[in-house]
């Protein structure tokens, strides 16, 4: 297919800091200016092909493969896609695995586990392994702050905390055996290298890590599919969408195809060892000037640090919104942080590129030098 | 923002006669091609904005707007928007409406309506006020079909019927007092002008008439959403989407704005008026042929008839193998009839243009006198 023209020409685009929906990569994007318009050289653009359609079926079969590869996921595991966001498995996980009487353990470390967490008495009991609210989700749990129920059916944990930008660097260690562990991963998942067979769910909203807003991505085992604790409208079945790979109806199938695209990229990158890598250089471009100084304040304790979402605070209320309307002024978009923790929030995913991690920097130490004494006085 | 260069160089389309997801208005898809990269000179692609920053929100407001010109929507009914397609919907209306003991009356015209009929008995009393079943789901059913409930909480149907192509031409009759109406109009909303004084509900996946997959959009009046008969997850509750107006959690952002694009499109064409008058126009194209010739047989009878789906089949299913196989060659994509009832359908929602509908009777009729011989042979 030919070319859609120079995209030098469309404007300057600007390091957007959003926590998600967030940065995807450019050649993506570029790939699918072309392929809204006719993919494939079918004469029809992709969010216009039929999801039952040849088209579409190859997308689905070549996602679903690039996921195995990237996430090296074994063969008794299926994948697939659903709506409704992360969120959505707040109820999807206890309606399909928790039976009447039975037991969930949940770590508490911020806003969406709670929202998770908020479910489960609809369903079965609710046992918290671990919490952080005492000190507002500074930071992860570990092995010492576990306190399993006797026999819970899983444990659920959110392994990157966007809000208060928190990151479990390793599972929850020791979960009761016959157990099984389900993960929120919608803000870290594919920044490195995962062992899949640690779990028996993992899912994530696609908007950070994976691709657009509109889908979120699933990875189960197959024993897990097959617990079914109560009767539930078909679309509320693990099993219905495992069993058709994500189109048991119409899925969002422009999410489908640009998530395949981004997998990609991924690909081409060099796969989750290098997002590892370039994950780690983009934080640790900011934490250590964050730890050279003493202007700003980090929200997360040091060990629990997030690569994905950091998070910190001007000395003032008034300074931080002034940083962030600066900051806005100089392409530095996306910066505020969540209505929860407030200060300013940086969320570099996968696609994020490093420049912006070094122009934020510029951005911090020429904002401090300018406030700093107006802050003492 | 400057051009992304001739669109010419994108390959042909052809026509794309998919039952959805379906063929959109390509100054739609030239609109998106640009706001992919760089919407609204922000610096920030389309699906790359937060869901809570400015743009989003400025494109949350006018895509209600939007919908509430075209649609001359009241003040007491709320637009919004949720994820899963209408088939979340089969679950999602009785678990928001039915109270346990109560009953709800649901028109079986065939296979969606199924669909929701199914979930029903999960929620409350399901009574089948008329159903089509008998005919092969051949029509639609007038007012002396209807047999209702004594006091049902709502009367529920389907207004177009994609796999059968068949259309209701009016509203259910005379449903009785004290009840509401609600309607799956995935398939033919803002294909004509609608009263939606009628309705407590209407909700329709956008994949046919007014977007791509992976958004359904939502109206209600205000009234029904204040119905809370059990306790639900907060994801299932209507009145959380419909008070965030699709935003109670990330919504398929990128299929909001899509939608707010498709929505200016109908405006700038003239609206719901020019919309029945073009789609009414392509469809008597097709059935005025089919009615001047006995090779191919309609699916639906006459009275209804979908200005949306046409229905029909030739002599042998052989021959319908081959007519589609040669369609696609012409350029004439998608004609395979749903596998319930085979055959062929041709689908032409709004954004199909006429010369597809002309291009089709050519075809069909080249193709009888082809094999007109060979078929009474």
């Amino acid at each position: 297919m030919s070319d859609v023209g120079d995209m030098s020409d469309m404007g300057d685009r600007v390091f957007n800091f959003s926590a998600g929906p967030a940065t995807l990569p450019e050649p993506v994007l570029r790939q699918a200016q072309r392929d809204v318009f006719n993919i494939a050289d079918s004469g029809i653009g992709i969010m216009e092909h039929s999801h039952r359609g040849k088209v579409f079926e190859r997308i689905t079969e070549e996602t679903e493969a690039l996921c195995r590869e990237i996430g090296n996921i074994p063969d008794n595991y299926r994948v697939f896609w659903m709506q409704g966001g992360a969120t959505s498995q707040c109820y999807m996980v206890p309606a399909n695995f928790l039976g009447e009487g039975q037991t969930a353990d949940y770590f508490d470390t911020g806003k969406w586990a709670g929202d998770s967490i908020r479910e489960v008495p609809l369903y079965g009991n609710l046992h918290i392994c671990g919490s952080s609210a005492a000190t507002n989700h500074d930071r992860i749990l570990g092995p010492a702050d576990a306190s399993y129920s006797p026999a819970p059916v899983y444990v659920q944990y959110t392994s990157n905390n966007t809000i208060v930008g928190t990151e479990w660097h390793d599972e929850p260690a020791n979960i009761p055996a016959g157990s099984f562990l389900v993960c929120d991963a919608s803000s870290n998942i594919f920044s490195r290298p995962i062992d899949v067979n640690k779990y028996g769910m993992i899912y994530a909203g696609a908007q950070k890590n994976l691709g657009p807003s509109g889908i979120t991505l699933l990875i189960a085992r197959d024993d897990v599919l097959e617990l079914s604790p109560r009767k539930l409208p078909e679309m509320m079945h693990y099993k219905n969408h495992a069993k058709w790979v994500g189109r048991f109806n119409t899925p969002n199938t422009f999410g489908v195809y640009l998530m395949g695209e981004v997998f990609k990229w991924i690909l081409a990158e060099g796969g989750l060892t290098a997002m590892a890598e370039k994950n780690a250089a983009k934080s640790d471009v900011v934490y250590a000037f964050l730890d050279s100084q003493d202007f700003y304040t980090p929200h997360a304790q040091k060990a629990s640090r997030s690569r994905m979402n950091l998070t910190f605070r001007c000395p003032t209320p008034e300074l931080d919104a002034e940083f962030t309307r600066q900051a806005d002024k100089k392409g530095l978009s996306g910066l505020t942080g969540h209505r929860i923790t407030k200060g300013m929030r940086a969320s570099m995913y996968n696609a994020f590129p490093i420049e912006g991690a070094h122009a934020l920097v510029d951005f911090m130490k020429s904002f401090a030098l300018e406030h700093a004494a107006a802050a003492k006085a």
